[in-house]
């Protein structure tokens, strides 16, 4: 569970402007603007671009080009990450292979699994001091999750991102984000059902 | 973008409540219990319970059996729903083998893809109509992806899961669920960044 309950609306909430902006061929934009296109409230977009621009102009909004860079930079977009993913199933081959990881600075250095195919676990604390990684993917089967979080954080690993659809427990320096495909899918489902009566 | 903003963080919390509750092994659980163990406010877990259930009692709290049968029905869980992915490439081969959305009563019906080991896209409406699917996958390559929501529409399709990491533009009475792994992997690499300081 992330600990950072007040800020992570906020953060999960800046990745989707970064990305409209990116394809938005005006030069300047109003929250106003933003608050349609992304259906978000118009005062929460106010407050959000407010918190991490000065540069609104009154009746004119902001540079998209500038807006920009401050998004990134307040996502520290520029700082880079190394990971390592446990657990080269189907899903695990998709993470080490998805295109859009490179947008966040993000570099996977190792995949592990017990299959031959992939780095031993042996090897896992060295390689991950060597490669100073700071984030641990998780896609293997839940019945083995919580030891190769015990592995990770071991290994000081300060963020695990989460798809094992179980509970971790790890101490309070260590974040997880916790990824289950099935709960966010029933949302979906909920919504077309509560539509189709 | 989902249309029914003020529902969505409820229904997004209840699968977490049915999964911790699955795995609970007590007979019965209050609202205070239940917020500490998922860190979410005690007043909102409270205020999400006595919306699905009237089973709550004081003092005691409700009985862990009776809460899941009302948190899945509230769900609609024991409505079924078929499906079809489009795009067969990695993502869409580990979403197609995905355990986990059985229990969402959701089957995958077909998998559509240019490949010909896969379906082919002529079919595409007449497989629709015939198993009478109502939810669409797409994990194509964003250029590819609107094409596909078209076809969805056509073939009335009332939901589609979108993991093409683009805006689609469909009807209103189809509804869009918008995926997109590096947004939800941004906000963990922020807190993990903020806490390296």
């Amino acid at each position: 569970m992330l600990q950072n309950g007040n800020y992570e609306a906020l953060y999960s909430r800046i990745p989707c402007y970064i990305e409209f902006l990116e394809n938005c061929s005006e030069e300047f934009i109003s929250s106003a603007a933003l608050a349609i296109a992304l259906n978000y409230g118009e005062v929460q977009v106010r407050k959000d671009l407010a918190k991490v621009s000065n540069g609104g102009k009154p009746k004119i909004g902001y540079r998209v080009s500038s807006l920009l860079v401050d998004l990134k930079h307040y996502m520290r977009y520029e700082l880079p990450v190394t990971a390592v993913i446990v657990g080269m199933g189907r899903l695990g081959e998709a993470l080490n292979h998805y295109h859009g990881f490179e947008k966040l600075n993000l570099k996977i250095v190792a995949a592990f699994d017990i299959n031959d195919q992939y780095l031993n676990l042996k090897d896992f604390k060295n390689i991950c001091e060597r490669e100073n990684v700071s984030l641990g993917i998780i896609t293997v089967p839940k019945e083995s999750a919580q030891e190769i979080a015990d592995l990770m954080v071991e290994s000081n690993i300060k963020g695990i991102w989460n798809f094992s659809s179980t509970a971790l427990n790890v101490p309070s320096d260590c974040m997880v984000k916790n990824e289950n495909m099935a709960n966010s899918l029933a949302i979906l489902l909920k919504l077309i059902k509560d539509r189709a009566e």
